[in-house]
């Protein structure tokens, strides 16, 4: 397609998305989760078929020479697929919260005033490489009632081509418009560039992958961005606390795994506790092959010990989300230090205290001005299936609208309902 | 100043903005109510100078030719004031909904997660003429915990520079930043595009004006904005219905006041009730001057009426706010009709159903996609105060993050707090 075939073209998907969502927005929860059983199965019955039209995919990624964890990220394996399906279920089972009414209070005049829950209406995503994505998106997309359109990674195209007719056939099956989700068929970033820039058929865009992606799209999008941008999280070793906890929970947070957003990137510890706990889980990641990058006073405690990476932080250290075996580590006065360094430096993310101080976890609570805070609990739990939202469509750095993990509500909003008997202003 | 200069003015204004905005998340409710009652005090003590500093901005507008509707939307006389100490003392008496954590639900793994309100951090306002907005924005920043930056319009600039330094005598009396509350000094309009786009600093932006000044807003801004455009509402009188109630209600919604964006804009008949209903309401429009602008049933309906305004309505009448002593008048075949016309041509503000068939009512409530949806009441109902929320700092026709009257929740945003006992992801 041309640049004014594609303008079409995405134009026409916006229109057919706004029309779809009308019909969403009314849909019955019934039929909307007999959509999705209807997907879990379809998702099943075409396993072997869907595996083979990623093949092409992983072929053709191979053949440009991506990177192993790259085409790893693009496998949709049977496994994969059976996830997947068990997401459309469980996201059936799981209550319909829209139509919803809250608050309903009588006003002086005499009228009934509350909020309804009410679908967005139609977003837009934008995501790489990993095609089970189109999954979770579409069907958080019809359970929450509203219309989506996607637009998946280049590399995915194949895969994502072959779950999105599965996901129509499904919405047919239960008599929902099949425009209901809907996948953008050109690989052209012309067509991204439309996209997020209709704000009569769209009203969010949603991106999902790299920073570069977010940090353009955010630039030039012309409808809200729910966006995510860095996850460099924090640990903070209070004193008073369980140095026992404090080095289980530092230790996962830094390395359950390496590559995730809510994996700590930096480690404060109270001097207090500092000469007690460093030591500890210095052991812990040395022994794991984590390079600690340290301030002077943690590095005069860890560089002594056998095996340890220590090398001295620099400014940069403190913002830097490292994604791998590595972690920054400070010793701070106090909770009033700690938590003016976070503010200062996380990306508002995730960060955690780890205390026996009420008072002190109270402040951390309040005063840490990040999506997600903890008290006593690993970053690593900063994640929609953690927090009981049964699925996430994304995580969200900023404040407006929606802010951390984003589930079906995060893809809602509040209309007012006004119940009268008659009443008029006087 | 020149434009480097007030580049660097706004850009230190943002800065101080930011600074407040950490002290206010954690001041305490009793701190902030001081503060709201002392503004309170300071309104009434000050009602002569400030009176004074009025007149010299309404001699401005008058002698630079400025029309009398203008010149009296800038006009802050005694009761005017008092009405702002009122405000001021209200708020003093509402909840702190500030640091209130809601939906607290332990997890699978141990870990119990819930919500906690917040402020955004720093709003920014842009608005024109009435000086009072002034007020009404300081007075929700504080109590919401936020900062704000206060941009007026050039002609009220005496009045609000005199509301701004009580506001920031206020904040110092209860030992709060009085940076938590700024005005814009300059009225050069590059101050304006300056504010909009420093996500750094501004959270989000809340203009409040014409169409035209919130068009070039939502344009240019680099941040969210909170957007309130068109006011094209409708009551539609369905068939059954009480039909004195339709003739009470829908003399309300459009006479009551013609100027408010709450006022209804077009009617809407059921064939069924035509008959009976619109010689009844015609003969009210009539007698206080109303025309009509109507499809040709309602025109044949209508016509015969001694002293009746009744012209055909063009296409271009169903999208218009008229703001005047205008209605656009049509007749529709029943409930189906009348939320399709809705939702093609209405600014999606607020809608009203005069019905006493409940399915209609639930199908009305539910489809018609608009901020605010009613019942048997006149639309000039959606207003903040009207809706229990104590004040306004605008109303919204976006549906993300905040959707109609916008009071200090929508100021708010909630962040994910994780208390825990040491668990660890496994």
């Amino acid at each position: 397609m041309n640049a004014l075939n594609i303008a079409e073209y995405v134009h026409a998907l916006g229109l057919q998305a706004k029309v779809a969502s009308a019909l969403m927005a009314r849909a019955d929860a019934a039929i909307k989760n007999r959509a999705l059983k209807a997907l879990a199965r379809l998702l099943r019955d075409n396993a072997q078929a869907l595996a083979a039209d990623n093949a092409k995919d992983l072929e053709r990624a191979i053949a440009a020479g991506l990177s192993a964890p790259m085409v790893d990220r693009l496998r949709l394996g049977l496994k994969a697929i059976e996830t997947c399906a068990l997401g459309c279920e469980q996201l059936a089972t799981m209550p319909d919260i829209i139509g919803e009414v809250v608050g309903l209070k009588q006003q002086e005049s005499g009228i009934r005033v509350g909020q309804m829950r009410v679908p967005i209406g139609v977003f837009g995503m934008v995501f790489e490489s990993r095609p089970n994505v189109t999954i979770e998106a579409a069907s958080l997309s019809i359970k929450s009632g509203n219309a989506a359109i996607l637009r998946g990674g280049s590399e995915a195209i194949e895969s994502n081509k072959a779950l999105a007719r599965l996901v129509q056939q499904a919405l047919a099956e239960a008599g929902l418009p099949q425009n209901a989700v809907q996948l953008v068929q050109t690989t052209d970033r012309e067509a991204v560039g439309r996209l997020i820039a209709m704000p009569e058929y769209v009203d969010v865009i949603i991106p999902r992958g790299g920073k570069g992606l977010i940090e353009r799209i955010s630039r030039e999008a012309k409808v809200p961005v729910i966006k995510h941008l860095d996850g460099n999280c924090h640990t903070y070793v209070d004193d008073p606390c369980d140095i026992a906890m404090a080095v289980k929970v530092a230790d996962n947070a830094k390395t359950q795994k390496y590559s995730p957003c809510n994996a700590s990137e930096g480690l404060l510890v109270a001097r207090g506790a500092a000469a007690r706990f460093l030591p500890q889980i210095g052991a812990v990641y040395a022994a794991k092959g984590v390079e600690m990058r340290c301030d002077a006073e943690a590095q005069a405690l860890l560089a002594p010990l056998a095996g340890a990476q220590v090398v001295p932080a620099t400014e940069q250290d403190w913002s830097t989300e490292y994604l791998a075996p590595i972690i920054s580590v400070k010793v701070v006065a106090g909770v009033d230090e700690a938590i003016a360094h976070i503010n200062r430096y996380s990306s508002h993310h995730t960060d955690a205290i780890i205390t026996t101080d009420h008072r002190h976890a109270q402040r951390f609570l309040r005063e840490v001005d990040s999506a997600s805070v903890m008290v006593n609990a690993s970053t690593r739990f900063a994640d929609g299936f953690e927090y009981g939202l049964g699925a996430e469509i994304g995580i969200s750095t900023d404040k407006f609208h929606a802010r951390g993990p984003v589930g079906i509500e995060g893809l809602t909003s509040l209309k007012w309902v006004v119940l009268g008997n008659g009443e008029v202003r006087g």
